[in-house]
């Protein structure tokens, strides 16, 4: 999606330790019109897999999700993060860990919003270890519904997370995928 | 607005301590047209006020934010909750507390997205106590931006984060006012 490589190429800011700040538009302040954007290319990516419902987790994968999820005409459902292990019978708890904030953290989603008959969109902004998107995945499987696929914003494919899950053959779409960061200098595969 | 009000009373759930959950359709999953409506209807309100930017606070507040502001085609802002003050010189950050997680957390809004030249509307979802919009209201304060109003799609009007807002003279536009929620009966003014 060139559009937003050329956003990626203008105002991301690569920080030391791989880390690539896009708060101008995706994480902090929003562009509205390229979340429009992006939605438009994930319907054009999985239009035909009779999806039923969008699967992201808070908080910065739920705008994008909604970009999707309306153009979809589907519902949205963002996994809850929880410092604790949620053990009540009416929620799928998987546990993750956050790189950023080294921490450990669970996601929680109620069973009352997912199950055996729904078709599974997962839509999140970055794809890196992939620690997040094993967590959803987790909760999928609990849930017994059928996944579709998962659609990514920004993959930093010089890490695991996008090989392990074409391993897996998880079908993935990553409309950004940066092969190197190296001195700054952002490039694409 | 009459079909989130009608929607308010067929999926919300009433809990002790004065607790509505709309978790099937706003706060958990997300019912994306029901998003377009609500963004049409802010738009009503607000559409000759000259806005640049939608401000709202993570996580509940981005997809309605998002769905305003790409009606409005201005970019959404959202806070960033923090547990430890921010000190850097290039972030405002104000004090909050969540009635719900009992606890006290910071907000930061990078001072990149945010100055004298922006033509603020905040948005949530849920106005209670007014202990976020406080907030909020605070960073705009800080930033010497114009503050246009608030927008809240559920106003519990028996806290007294309403009256305490209207009182300091702030434009309030809540798309549904609770009155009352006693013994699980939700009833509108």
């Amino acid at each position: 999606m060139d559009i937003l490589k050329q956003r990626i190429l203008e105002d991301g800011i690569v920080l030391d330790g791989n880390i690539l700040k896009v708060d101008s538009f995706l994480n902090h302040q929003i562009d509205t019109h390229l979340l429009d954007d992006i939605g438009e290319e994930f319907y054009r990516l999985f239009k035909d897999e009779h999806i039923t419902k969008i699967l992201t987790v808070e908080s910065s994968g739920i705008s994008v999700a909604c970009a999707v999820g309306r153009i979809f005409k589907v519902p949205v459902l963002f996994a809850k993060k929880g410092n604790v292990k949620t053990l009540d019978e009416a929620t799928y708890c998987e546990q993750s860990y956050s790189f950023t904030k080294k921490e450990s953290y669970y996601m929680n989603v109620s069973k009352k919003y997912l199950g055996p008959k729904d078709t599974i969109l997962i839509i999140d902004d970055f794809l890196a270890n992939g620690i997040a998107i094993d967590a959803l995945l987790g909760i999928i499987d609990q849930s017994q519904a059928k996944l579709v696929g998962v659609g990514i914003v920004i993959e930093k494919e010089f890490q695991k997370g996008g090989k392990k899950l074409r391993q897996a053959g998880v079908r993935l779409e990553s409309l950004a995928r940066i092969i190197s960061m190296e001195n700054g200098n952002i490039i694409f595969s």
